[in-house]
């Protein structure tokens, strides 16, 4: 399989996660997080599908597509080792969807840093929300959900 | 549609095209040209599908994957505006298979880029050969193709 094959099979099952998510937790009432903005390719299809609810980014440096830039009041700068954990005191555990798709091209630098931020994603989200990852998460609770049929085992995890 | 589904719609489209004009050219001889390499996931999906046959890359200043990066005597350093008419001198008029992704975003640029490079682009192509493209080009003698039925409309073309 080609790295083209591999790109698209990774952006099809995204958004396959994203929309399972979305429609899941509809009806809930509370803001979603989009942890990492890079291109904002998610972020603007997270915004469109949701036109109601409040979406939040935390990103480190904003380098998005200028359509896909976020209003000042909705980004949460900075390095989510110290954004979530501010998050928590801010929004307490309301989040009622969380994307989070931070990693780069190193899977093993990509699983500790899933690990890391694994405890601090856990306290912000609702009863009855769901995460949806790029990488695996570690959870103590939330435990790993059924993925809808068209994503690709393994390029993105639900939790809930 | 938000700019994940273009962005989705862009790939799958340009892969089918490429699958279907690589099956059509598979028994001619003569080389390949890539033109852009960018990230370099079209041309690893080139090589990978044409294992036996010599694709030449056109860039630049090269910033692609490690994964998807050509050889030394493979790749042609420089502006396509010169590289193209020296490739010309070099290779004749055989290319068997041309593929052009050099746009950006801004659709104007691009369109005034594939105007400027489509009578340097013309001359290269064997008879029989094709060529796939993410613009509309502006050729003399080559035709529009039909696309494969898993590409949309006007995200990619074929020219033979
Ligand atoms: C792969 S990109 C996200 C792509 C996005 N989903 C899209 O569709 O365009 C990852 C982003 O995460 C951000 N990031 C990585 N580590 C971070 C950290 N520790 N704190 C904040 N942002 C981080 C990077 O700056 C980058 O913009
Ligand atoms: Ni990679
Ligand atoms: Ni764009």
């Amino acid at each position: 399989m080609s790295r083209l094959d591999h790109f698209i099979n990774r952006m099809v099952s995204q958004r396959a996660c994203l929309d399972h998510a979305i429609a899941l937790t509809a009806t809930m009432e509370g803001p979603v997080f989009e942890l990492g903005l890079g291109n904002g390719r998610t972020y603007h299809h997270m915004v469109e599908k949701m036109p109601q609810r409040a979406v939040y980014v935390f990103e480190r440096a904003v380098a998005s597509h200028p359509k896909s830039t976020p209003p000042d009041d909705m980004l949460i700068l900075g390095d989510v080792h110290d954004t979530l954990v501010q998050a928590l005191e801010r929004f307490g555990p309301t989040a009622t969807l969380i994307h989070a798709d931070l990693g780069g091209h190193n899977p093993e630098k990509n699983d500790a840093f899933a690990r890391a931020i694994s405890p601090l994603v856990e306290p912000l989200l609702a009863a009855g929300g769901l995460m949806v990852a790029s990488d695996r998460m570690y959870f103590d609770k939330l435990t790993e959900q059924e993925l809808p049929a068209d994503a690709v085992a393994n390029s993105c995890f639900i939790y809930g």
